[in-house]
């Protein structure tokens, strides 16, 4: 039978593994940062440039935005996610359950689902693990993730192993809809395909926050259902840095081999280079972007502000090292000065650099394995962003 | 004597002409379009996107906000404008005086000069036909605007009268100030040169609302000073499209034939084309990026705006008939999205498309005057304009 996505590992250099994954929309070499286009776009980047210039091969999208507006219906009518925004590599849509439980205060969960309010107009919306297919088939995502409850980074042990059942139950339900959807034809990103099922992938999670015997847990039930990749939730939601690589150390080397990892939401390129070498394949995080809109710039020798008065008469780039198109033109002077002077377009020249640095070191990353020197990688890359980090940031 | 620009006109089609402007950075086809840089950056827009796609030859600065953020001596320190911005081709700037005059209300004018209070923090700024100048050497423009006094729209002819030879007087001072500026080299975008002499252009400017008698003073005064180029100021300021046609159709053929008339502030594209019909070569206007960020789309069928609840599932781009990267892409019922969820996206494909449409029409323009077609170009595309005027927008 063919599959909706294949997973190829070409190297691997300790718990570090280079990879390809293939969608039926393009082709993805791990480990891989997905930006993550909330509401169908790049804030403050056109596509142009992720296309032509930083060669994304793959972004978010995410479902609870897109679910309130402009609505599964609409983009079901423009032909699903690709057509609407026009962005036709791959889309990973995330399931909603995220943003309901962190983003919303009002909301009621039981076994079905949850209802919540909308934050943009209060009105009662409803979201479970089978509307959140539906709605991920609509949308014509390459990759759906399971709808998963949540629990808030300080849940004690017994509210996090209670959560983590009912992830396990919604992950059976979210898959059995998948199915019956992807049967049915009700998927709108489709693509005739003699290698690949044309179909959308199925990935599940894993929760236990830092509980590793939870971790276990949720791993097995996850496993046992069977997915075409594994998620890790619940980390990077305010828990201590040593306890995320803790749990990554004990957990990533558990999950399947054959499938790819994808650590949810995280994080820093720090975050990235140490998750990598635990084992982990695939990134998430809006940093790039919500940094770049308050003026936060990751640099190569830490990250910066472009706000620091500093920077006035700095004619020298953003990030000395970087080969972006901003950075080859543009000075932190001039760009401080657009941030000073309200303008857009300085969000859009630090968004689009941070976007490009985060690429481009998990090129790097990819290089390091490939060639066996990750280590030396991965300490040099360390010790550089620690050399000039800016404490004004 | 090697002159600062060069201006031939190379066909006249009624009123209408067709030239070009050779500065020291650029060749600029005539009847031009500039589109208005007013902080240093093209509001939403990349410089990429101008330079690439549009072939925009020349955009404006704005004296006033350039000389209270960053400042004169930022701006010097770098080089002058076109090294602190990287726009490489020509730069206009206005004198501030329009925006003294228009912004601020805490001024104190006299015979000097006019001190003021910036609308930034309040502090007290002082700006004179020399300090004009000055900051406009510093800033290294291409073409430099004299230091003139706006009157209200609604000034009576006595006070218009007034300022009008106030008006000239700081014009003989501004000219005085800039001669001396550029013997001393204190002009910062200073470029050696074999045809041209390398050195700054300085505009006079023709005022007296909308008295016939006052505009023919005005310009007697404006060109026995003697400029590189004569601009109508004075138009466009709230009084009636009617009113502004009749003075450019007064005023227009009076003024020399061997230099580049210029029209500042205007307008809609039905403007630019009625002036261009009574001898107008040169344009700006915020129009195209101000409609853009709140929405407003100019197409060769009328005037859109993007909220309109219509497009949400209108897969048509803004205008089918233009050719820009954003219309070859994206369609109203997306952009309407990017719009509704607050995405800077929106601002930046609708001001983007709007440019484009302002340059694409006056490239149509030149070359019906070029065929000696204007006269049915004029006809069509006013016709075509008000084929199917959104009435919301």
């Amino acid at each position: 039978m063919k599959k909706a996505i294949n997973w190829n590992v070409l190297a691997q250099d300790g718990d570090a593994r280079a990879g390809v994954i293939t969608t039926r929309r393009s082709v993805i070499e791990t480990p891989v940062f997905m930006p993550v286009g909330t509401q169908g776009t790049m804030k403050g980047v056109r596509f142009e440039w992720l296309e032509d210039e930083m060669d994304a091969r793959i972004i978010l999208g995410n479902t609870y935005h897109l679910f309130l507006r402009p609505g599964a219906e609409v983009i079901r009518n423009f032909g699903g996610l690709h057509k609407f925004s026009t962005w036709n590599r791959s889309f990973l849509t995330d399931s909603g359950g995220f943003q309901v439980f962190s983003l919303t205060d009002l909301r009621k969960l039981n076994e079905e689902g949850v209802e919540f309010r909308s934050h943009l107009d209060g009105s009662k919306q409803f979201l479970s693990p089978e509307v959140s297919m539906e709605v991920q088939a609509a949308l014509g995502s390459e990759i759906v993730m399971v709808f998963d409850e949540c629990p808030p980074g300080d849940a004690g042990i017994e509210a996090t192993r209670k959560s983590l059942e009912l992830t396990a139950r919604w992950a059976k339900r979210s898959k059995e809809r998948f199915d019956k959807l992807q049967e049915d034809g009700d998927d709108s990103g489709f693509v005739e395909s003699s290698e690949l099922s044309g179909k959308q992938a199925l990935f599940g999670i894993v929760q236990g926050a830092g509980h590793f015997d939870l971790r276990q847990e949720s791993l097995e039930k996850t496993v046992e259902i069977g997915f075409d990749g594994y998620a890790i939730g619940g980390l990077s939601v305010g828990e201590e840095k040593s306890v995320m690589y803790s749990v990554l150390e004990y957990l990533a080397p558990k999950m399947p081999v054959d499938r790819p990892r994808y650590l949810m939401g995280v994080g820093t390129p720090e975050d990235l280079i140490e998750a990598v070498g635990r084992g982990v394949d695939m990134f998430d995080c809006v940093m790039p972007t919500r940094n770049g809109r308050t003026g936060g710039a990751f640099t190569s020798r830490g990250k910066i502000n472009i706000r620091n008065a500093k920077f006035i008469n700095d004619n020298t780039p953003i990030d000395p090292d970087c080969g972006c198109s901003v950075c080859r033109r543009y000075s932190k002077g001039y760009i401080r000065h657009l941030y000073q002077a309200g303008e857009m377009n300085a969000a859009t020249f630090i968004s689009h650099h941070n976007l490009a640095f985060y690429l481009d070191t998990m090129f790097q990353v990819r290089q390091s394995i490939k060639s066996g020197s990750f280590a030396r990688f991965r300490s040099e890359f360390l010790s550089k962003l620690r050399e000039n980090e800016d404490s004004s940031g």
